[in-house]
């Protein structure tokens, strides 16, 4: 048996027109299939739908599918980049290629249910949101569920680190995440890998994804671009610093570093935190190793430590925003499907997230805003799911002054009733069952000013106190 | 942080009377947390619910824990052993323990989606069978499931090779098991080790449960009877010269060794293959590496090759059916839930099993002789759910003489419609739309011996012949 194949043309020499593929990756870094993607270019079959966390940017991701005309469907988690403009965006835009929008953990967790045999299954992610639009509920032991739908792929296209010619396939660090559920859940998998060693050559207990599930090895024809992929973990890093800048109007309020200090101050010691998109990344940066908190990703990795922006940092060990961070003794990697189902059995105890609004009810919108088209659900459904607490970290107020504390959110909910504590660049606020109530405010600023810019009645704590932040 | 326990008294002493508690291990040889169970009949915990795939035999078992009396239901796929009177049988037969006997993929897969936070899943497992009784039933795409809900424990005690002191486990070869599905879903998870290491002292690359899943860590207080692993595993591989010794009846058809070998000129070069309790699993020794068969085996390994019974065996290189096996370079090993994940979703290409029963429609039944007690269901309906080709190896009739190829199954249904293929020791069957057809004869056997042996019509195929063993 040998499954390694000549080279990727010859790999995807099959596809069909109007083929489903499901593409590994987490999309951010280029941790794609590239060489099979590029392949499958060349190969031209048209109508494709793709199956992927997101379609991600540039010329190694799966966007030059759609820039090649060949995508009719896109099945993903996160479509469309604020300020990145993209052939799969436009592709969205002009109806030429159909958005399905899924939730990361249900997107991937049906995947695995396709990987598994099972046809169905009923998950918390997205009751009482869009996502859950068109969705059977149902309630077991007095909680709502959606049910979800196993998905299944003609081809997979996957990549990993070293493959033997039996296919048994090991990941490097983060680079795991979709690959592994992608792998069990299609007609014909095939994967693209740095390096192939003879059997015997792979430790069989530290093997990932079982030959099995895989029919064709291809190795890698092109090498990771490291320098980009560093300038693109910086990119992120930078972006709420100039979100800062930007701002003119309004009391002066504390920057993110400030913000994520005290973020850091409402953590217990012990806990499993996760960390959304944004702003929360930059909390990496302000724990004590003292607090012992073990950081929590959705590309499958626990145990990491502050952002590593220097040359020396390993392409392989990013956070879920495309980020590259420090590996911690005591670290361990995983799929994306289990990095959800730790969210979703409430095993990550706290999750910070951005925030577009907050009502006063403690529902959280924080992947959509209406005006600026398509946005990107993300993990924040699922890890909203888990019943963990949840923390947002947000500006007070949009750029151009308004409210993101509401009586109600105007913007499509990432999950209801859910925010326990918020805390912006000019307050701490807990949100309980009467509503807003002000703990905190930042150093100079006033309780009239923080009520002034806040869309919905606000208690004042009668202990209230300026923020501290060590 | 640091989660390891001065012992395992200490770490269950919280276990409450009534409560559900998740047992890794696989049961057939002393994979059990021993330590734990012995230190929970001390703590004396009342009204127990056990989860586990089997209750096993002996003093390292689950059992202890029934015969202190502590036991008020077991959840198992497998209860009873023939020829073994244990104190978990006698509970159940005198109605002092309530028995939910599930098939063994879906125990699993209703562990993993509590530890997944899921609430339920639809599986094609147990369709048609009593394990679908009381089961809600769907269509989805033109196939029937039956809808199974998710379990969760109070605790669950697990046992794994190494620890460290954050809790992240690693496992020794089949012995992975059902311990890392059950580390997820449970309120509190206490892993008894062999071995604790210092943070930084396993492969982040290559841990298999993360420490975010697991509370407490206990070392391992009995060390392995290994000599008693390799005489268990010697006993179950004579069970079937024995069953042999005691027929005197009827013509002589071929022996067990010859039958597998016939049974291994069926498979199809490269195939994946599933080899069930008993009879199959002689197919082991049957094999021509040429072939390139990949056995697959349901405590999660891949790539094994035939019994090992000397001395140098490695115990926890096992079978589904607690049999020794050599590894062969190649192999893999991943835990239950990815196992029966291959199963259902036909990656594992054809699956042999022995057989109570065959109808003339294909039916099979295989885990249940109603006179003789509750049997076991194992992983037989998971496997024959994949739509792999099924073949059955057995005696032609029973022990007193009974055919066991019938018109109608009276035993109850391990699957409907699944076998195509049977070898048995005096002939070769197919199964098709119209029943039997007789294939090849064994040595001597005449075609009116098979039909009076066999209770259906029989048909013969127009070139019928010897069988061939090479």
């Amino acid at each position: 048996m040998d499954k390694v194949v000549a080279n990727a043309r010859e790999a995807v020499a099959d596809v069909p027109d109007g083929a489903t593929l499901l593409l590994g990756g987490f999309g951010v870094v280029q941790s794609w299939p590239t060489t099979l993607i590029q392949a499958l270019c060349e190969h031209g079959a048209r109508d494709l739908t793709l199956v992927c966390n997101t379609p991600g940017v540039g010329p190694t991701s799966p966007q030059v599918l759609a820039e090649a005309g060949l995508v009719r469907k896109l099945i993903a988690s996160y479509a469309m980049y604020p300020k990145q403009q993209t052939p799969m965006a436009a592709g969205i835009r002009s109806g030429s290629i159909e958005l399905e929008l899924v939730p990361q953990g249900t997107l991937i967790e049906r995947v695995r249910a396709g990987g598994a045999g099972l046809a169905a299954f009923y998950t918390p992610t997205g009751v009482g949101t869009e996502a859950a639009r068109d969705r059977e509920e149902r309630e077991f032991d007095g909680r709502r569920y959606v049910l979800e739908t196993a998905l299944r792929g003609d081809f997979a296209l996957i990549r990993a680190a070293r493959a033997d010619r039996l296919g048994n396939l090991v990941y490097r660090r983060g680079s795991r995440n979709f690959n592994p559920a992608m792998a069990t859940a299609a007609r014909v998998t095939v994967a693209e890998v740095d390096e192939v060693v003879e059997v015997g050559g792979l430790d069989p207990e530290a093997v990932v994804t079982p030959g099995v599930f895989v029919d064709r090895v291809v190795a890698c024809e092109k090498v990771l671009d490291y320098a980009a992929i560093r300038e693109l973990s910086r990119w992120w890093g930078r972006q709420y610093d100039l979100e800062v800048r930007e701002r003119t109007d309004g009391p002066t309020g504390i920057p993110p570093d400030l913000m994520v200090r005290r973020v850091a101050r409402l953590l217990r010691r012990g806990e499993y935190v996760n960390l959304g998109l944004g702003l929360p990344t930059l909390l990496s940066n302000a724990l004590d190793p003292e607090q012992d908190i073990t950081l929590h990703s959705e590309n499958g990795m626990l145990g990491f430590g502050p952002l590593a922006e220097d040359s020396s940092a390993d392409v392989h060990c990013y956070n879920a925003s495309g980020q590259l961070v420090r590996q911690y003794p005591g670290a361990s990697y995983f799929d994306s499907t289990s990095a959800f189902a730790m969210a979703r059995s409430g095993r990550v105890t706290t999750v910070v997230l951005g925030g577009f609004q907050v009502s006063q009810d403690g529902d959280l919108a924080n992947w959509n805003v209406p005006a600026t088209g398509i946005g990107g659900i993300g993990g924040a459904m699922d890890l909203a799911a888990g019943q963990a607490r949840i923390v947002v970290v947000m500006f007070h107020v949009t750029r151009d002054g308004t409210p993101k504390l509401v009586e109600r959110c105007t913007y499509p909910l990432t999950a209801a009733r859910c925010v326990r504590t918020i805390v912006t660049d000019l307050a701490v606020i807990d949100v309980d069952a009467e509503g807003f109530l002000l703990r905190e405010v930042a150093p100079g600023i006033g309780v009239e000013d923080i009520r002034r810019m806040t869309a919905a009645r606000l208690r004042v704590a009668s202990d209230v106190r300026e923020m501290e932040f060590a």
